[in-house]
């Protein structure tokens, strides 16, 4: 067999690097591939031919990537949108040069539609190369996977910065709300985590239209029976008729996704102008959610490696394209337990796996003790981290270094 | 010896009740006083009469307390103004009824000025009470301490988040600027331990005069030059008139300091408006950072626990009063190594240690070799935390209990 090709693609999470280093593993353990090489900026890079050599990073090395955040080998919002033949093509030029048969992507549901678009492209004209998919997302929105790698750790984090602010919020007398805004754009999964921890007297999904005066009653209610209101919004929430709470500061990215941020900072002043308090505190919980490397979920690292394990595994079969690795909760004797299933990449594309609106208290009053069951496995064990010099120590990523090769 | 009464007041910090736990220990070490009694919610609490006992807090108890972030007994911004007799002489009648001889104030500078305020009336009327101060502040802005209890945290949190979220932005290849906010109202110290990383492009701290040209010159030289531009701000930024950046969302809190947030969202505005880059990144670091209970500095967890036994064991001396615990550097065959002293309460009151302009280097380009190796040690260990569902476990606060007395 020739080379393998794994490249990065939309936002980072905390644990991407671990799918990263699951496939270089699994090539030194057993190597199917002569290569491995990262694509630098995703399929960016990989059209620009812009690889690295990372088939021989040491034991260590692999270790410190694994607790490194972001996306090592640099990421793209560049989309390989179906019927563009001439990147198609280019594509299929750079894998020829380097003698590449499998390219691994490890996204979210843009990037397994890429997987699926090319796979089928190349069989269609009867080209030997193959695509496997290895989901990731912070937004834990990918069908049909029980959760997303880079999901649990975004919880853990916000989990303990709920707990940590909550206890800060309640050692004070004077009247005041405090607002947490997490990601997710189009689903509510992580602000719905922030409940785990029975802190969250009121939430805000994207999966629940926003009523201003609803929502104004509930605070005051909160506030007559308790004198305190702690509200976790997401990103994404937003009134009945679609507009976001925030909508004043969106701009647009690449994918046409209204880029957000500010529904904190929005409801505070409507809390605020409605009389309810004098005041209110704002904690923004955006990149340092998904880059959370320090608050690791056991669960997920491992689960993020496994995943890039199995994809390197399972495509040593030359039939293995098209497909995406998927993680399905297997409970065992009442204990927590994920296995592995592969699927059709169409399977994971395009589509948004919303929060349910069962698990969804009305009156924004949190979430079902089912969802809470659902969350709180993810979030256990704290992986032993390796320091340096008071810091979880990284790898310089791939994408600012000098080529080598 | 009657018994003893601990408070804390002003903002929490991540390691505020080490010291809180510091004296509970002391006591049972070496029982001097009969009880120990926590004031809820500082001295507005106490001058309501509202005590809790904590003498008998078992060893985990004082273990779990050592990482709850918040004040565990609560908080006030009351302040007892010098020549208010009414509250001193209502303080004086609940120390009495409760049989209390010393009051330990756990707080920032506006507390040190009430030990002292409250030592000397007593002296000056013959009252055998006595007042101990014990600092702790993330502004890290007390004099005479080398750094206060509580900041060593905060900036490990600081640091973890400025290298995770430079990595973050590192990934994309896109036009973009990203600016993290701390705390920090009258000195930067917080801002400034962000370049301990390396990862810190250009930063604005309140000691150096915002000029919005000359900083937008330095933004648009960066992404000339590297294509990013990684900017840290506090929240005290300020232009030359004294007016902050982020005037705009100003509202007062009871101490008349201007509540602030928003200097990032300011500039990101500024950079685009300017035109020198379509889109910037914002993150906030307020509470999370102050209560990082998940992120304590080892360095930290520690000299905030030995102020508080350090405070219990001088005040075994019926003379000690209108004195505070402080913390020097005194390294040791280059080693970091801090030392503890005593000293009046009035060299700690109503100062503000800005950070030392000579360790700013100009153009907004970070800090010098010098002050680095200041920070350093500050951010060195991770304690072994205890954790419960996947969360660091925390005490329920003892403002939020029923009275045990």
């Amino acid at each position: 067999m020739g080379n393998c090709l794994v490249a990065q693609s939309g936002g980072p999470t905390a644990v991407i690097n671990g799918s990263l280093a699951g496939v270089i593993r699994g090539n030194q353990l057993n190597p199917v591939y002569g290569k491995v090489y990262g694509g630098i900026h995703g399929i960016e890079g990989v059209l620009n031919g812009r690889l690295y050599d990372l088939s021989d990073l040491s034991g260590r090395e692999i270790d410190i990537l694994k607790q490194t955040p972001s996306s090592a080998l640099g990421t793209c919002r560049y989309k390989l949108s179906r019927g563009n033949d001439a990147d198609y093509l280019r594509l299929v030029e750079v894998m020829d040069k380097f003698d590449i048969d499998v390219l691994f992507y490890i996204g979210g549901n843009d990037s397994m539609d890429t997987v699926d678009a090319l796979s089928v492209w190349a069989q269609k004209n009867g080209l030997k190369k193959r695509f496997v998919g290895i989901p990731k997302t912070v937004d834990n929105d990918l069908v049909p996977m029980d959760h997303c790698p880079g999901f649990p750790s975004a919880a853990k984090l916000a989990c303990q910065v709920t707990h940590a602010t909550r206890l800060d919020y309640d050692a004070y007398t004077r009247p005041e709300v405090f607002v947490l805004e997490t990601m997710g754009r189009d689903a509510g999964w992580l602000a719905a985590s922030c409940c785990v921890t029975g802190d969250v007297d009121l939430i805000i999904l994207p999966e629940v239209p926003y009523d201003k005066d609803a929502f104004l009653h509930q605070v005051q209610k909160k506030m007559d029976e308790t004198g305190s209101c702690y509200i976790v919004a997401s990103e994404g929430a937003r009134f009945a008729s679609g507009e976001y709470i925030s909508a004043g500061d969106a701009v647009n990215d690449g994918f046409s996704h209204a880029v957000l941020g500010g529904a904190a900072i929005t409801l505070r002043h409507t809390i605020v102008d409605a009389g309810i308090v004098p005041r209110g505190v704002v904690q923004d919980l955006s990149r340092a959610a998904r880059s959370s490397n320090f608050c690791q979920s056991a669960v997920d690292i491992a689960e993020a490696y496994e995943l890039g394990l199995s994809a390197h595994m399972r495509s040593a079969d030359p039939r293995f394209t098209g497909q995406v690795i998927g993680l399905r909760r297997a409970d065992k004797d009442g204990e927590y337990n994920a296995e592995y299933f592969a699927a059709p990449a169409s399977e994971f594309a395009n589509h948004v796996r919303q929060f349910p609106t069962e698990w969804i208290l009305p009156d924004y009053q949190g979430i079902t003790q089912e969802a809470i069951d659902y969350f709180r496995p993810l979030i256990q064990g704290e992986p032993k981290l390796i320091y340096k010099d008071g810091l979880p120590e990284t790898l310089v990523p791939f994408n600012r270094r000098p080529s080598n090769i």
